[in-house]
């Protein structure tokens, strides 16, 4: 059964990853300890050996300090990472990182569910800071 | 396609928000921590650039002094934010300043479950006071 | 549109809650923190202005001191709720007292989830003497 | 036990039911066979023996002919039977005959779907015309 | 392990169905169609064999004739069952059988769905008369 | 309470209803009965009456001739509606004709499923053509 | 309607209940605070007073010393409450202590979900020794 | 990665399939058309070319003849697929084939729900003659 | 804005689409109408004029002549849609085209439930050949 | 009945589970305290009298140290219990003890939610290291 080992899938390096369009814009209410959750259900990205889709629910919680992400710009931050190949935990934590430089919240975790391979699902949670 | 840029919906400002209507209404069992949660499945406002609707589930949780807001009177309150152009972390922060204001709780906490815009959803949570 | 405003409902006092009908039983295991717990989905009171109904699910959680309330006994006086003119936060209130007095539990707590009014659902709950 | 039997409730006769309040309004698509469905999940009349209440979700699914029962005046004959002693089976066949006098419907069913009583739940389908 | 063959449990004779408690009332509404469902959650019957309990959702619907079945009546009926060794089909066709003999509808099903037994649930549909 | 009488809310005309923004686009398969459903769950107009929001699950279903409607002129035409006042049976036969008009469907269903008023929910079927 | 009071139904005392069926087998990892639940969805006792049966969802949640319950064994043993007239809150207790003398235990708590009597349904959790 | 090529899993053939232990009871109700349905969550068989195992729901419904198979041997036949090498369409069609043969039905089907391999789930349905 | 209109996503053209790699095995039941359901959550393409994604979950629904697709090619199959720019009803109808030509089945239907874009989501059914 | 205790499963004893085949990969965020969760509703081995098979949803939570499990090996290794004797409670502690040598993560737990067994399911969850 090599045909399948033969089929090429487009699998990018980090570098494609685009932390260039994510933006922040002012947040109103810094003093106060607000909790904001972002949730898609349509995350996705290949398995760094074989190319295949990942797919997952993304949830992205924060207390923010002064800033917001732009939700039109953490869609396209999200979505450059449909081609890349990466491993499901190491997703979650790279997006934790870019976040947190962004947008130097008191709190934030990203949480990471992905669907069934070979049987079985993954749920990944990072977490940057304290909650209280 | 800038057919759809030219699209003018009515987008409001903060003035236009009811906060006369509300009333509140003398607690009978001040002395005891009762915790009161009130839920909307349709508050509503628009995107302050794009003038297009943001729908939310919206929670109104809190222990009261000696006053309670008057249900009707919330309903108009919360409705005359349909054409309000507010940022969804924004508008929930609103809400709890103008509630804070009028009920003065010994907690209360705000929290808006916004549907889906380019495919992630917002939830935002506002708190005042403290629970114990 | 005021041919509405003429239609009368029943609309009793609090004089007509039937606390009378309340019964206890002896409880065989008082030394040990049992925690009890009675849910209706059926709980319904009237408005005190418009006298339009008010329908509740009702949980009652508590840890019994010496006795129990006789499951027959609740219900009747549940049920004398059905046209008392009360406020949704002062009718669980209500409960709390009434049954706290009857049983003198190490804990009880009464919770209203009352179904929408304008939009909005209510959810209130009174809590008696502490968990642990 | 005799006790509960002494309990009395409001238990009123079919002269109670408001069909008075019931109004109709004009449907501007007669020629259209629209199927237009009013659900309520807090029917409530009482058991003409027992007095007790009796709860149900009330379904009215039509194809009107000139005519729409106006929503606001459905609400207030329904209410109407809070207190009227009458079997489920009747309840919900009572109702079909008023709305099909009200709005010569070209087709009409009421579904009552009452809460179970001594652990049966009871669903009663009446219908008036064909649906072709 | 024949320790659990000599454990006995009551398993009692067809002859203890109480049929004797069943009784129909007056049907007002006989030349209407109407399709009247009875459902409960907590049949139980046991094993002809082994005496071990069977436990079912049952659902009766009918189009009934001139009469229909009174609910108390048909509780205690249904509860007889609780220590009759029958098999779970056979069960489902006796309670239409004694049903049909009481209330000679125009059209009758009873449905039995029975939890599992060594990993195998059961479903019933017995049929008697014609729906239109 | 003629306070909430005063308050004004904006209701626009049937003229405001953009139905100038709609465009259909090609279909590649005409010939071949495929059956295509658009949902919305944000669907919003406003009772004639009061002003108050109508907020509806909407559902268009159809078997395209040779014009697909294209998605993005759908969501602002239905967006339109949200300052309109229109009976909610009524707004579900606009827009059937709005669409048929541009589509020349073969078939072609509206359903819009309103959250309830005064506890009573509207669901409503408007159909053109056949499905087979 | 005294013709329900004659019925009688099999009431069987606490000497009926069958611990001597009950076995322990040898756990291989005491050290370990492994917690484990048993969960039925079928217990069965009957009301003293009636002989009406309770039906409920049982849960045995345990730290284990030295022994499990022999699964079999439990099974019989709780399902000779079947036609023990015992009260719902003091079945609970009863089946704590059979089982923590059976087992000596680190912890073990035991939850009861009675459906709805009268329209309540009653959920006991009864607790032995503490979780960490 | 030929390291999981190498792993070896009992994949058995067909003749191990234990029909020998299928039997058949007297059923008491052939003349009606009564539908019997029996549903378990855990057939297992295994992949014929990997030997991974395929997980399914599945249900046989039937309008038996004269005949209903007794439960305890379809729970033995059904597991010993366990370690069968079987395509799960075929798995489905097979069963169908020994209990038509065994119970020679009015109607048979079976419906077999495969869990997802490779992200794709599998649903078949196999019948035999005719429900009406 | 025009940041988000200088993102380059990958588009590629329908020749992209690997039909080569789908596979037939031998169907041993040729004789029988056997209905079989493929069902996926993670279909994927992209907006032939955005480049963004859309996912759908896929049923493929079939009466087979001879011919099983093989679950491997259908999945490699499926995936080489991930970069492909087209319409969500036109993606529908290519997959039926290309399955009917690879199985000659007796009947098929594709059914692709699209998540939604701009709050609307797309169901499309496209079918070949007849049910019986 | 002893037909059925002639039927001979597969029963394979505690050297036959692959620990052979688990593989772990570097984490590249060993320092940040990142819980991972893989789920799998496909668990299964069998009874060690019976031979019958037992089936669960198995989940394992860990924080890994600076070791992930290759999820494939997994895989391979949690497929290998299939036909093991092993009582439910010691399977879930024999996997805790194989990961925690592989990985050495700062906390692991592994829950294992068995289908019922004679009506009673159970769940099992053992520990290692502590969460904070
Ligand atoms: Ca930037
Ligand atoms: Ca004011
Ligand atoms: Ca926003
Ligand atoms: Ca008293
Ligand atoms: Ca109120
Ligand atoms: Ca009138
Ligand atoms: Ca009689
Ligand atoms: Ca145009
Ligand atoms: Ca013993
Ligand atoms: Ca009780
Ligand atoms: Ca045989
Ligand atoms: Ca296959
Ligand atoms: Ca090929
Ligand atoms: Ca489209
Ligand atoms: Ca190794
Ligand atoms: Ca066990």
């Amino acid at each position: 059964m090599d045909k399948y080992g033969k089929r090429r899938f487009d699998i990018y390096g980090y570098e494609k990853i685009d932390t260039e369009v994510l933006e922040a814009i002012e947040y109103e209410y810094p003093g106060r300890d607000t909790v904001i959750e972002y949730i898609t259900e349509e995350f996705s990205s290949v398995c760094p050996w074989t190319g295949l889709p990942d797919n997952a629910r993304l949830t992205i919680r924060y207390i923010p300090g002064e800033k917001l992400v732009e939700l039109k710009s953490l869609k396209y931050y999200l979505t450059s990472y449909r081609n890349i190949g990466i491993l499901q935990e190491h997703a979650v934590n790279r997006i934790l990182d870019d976040l947190v430089k962004l947008l130097e919240p008191k709190y934030m975790e990203v949480i990471g569910e992905f669907l069934a391979r070979g049987g079985i699902s993954t749920r990944v949670v990072a977490k940057y800071g304290t909650m209280q």
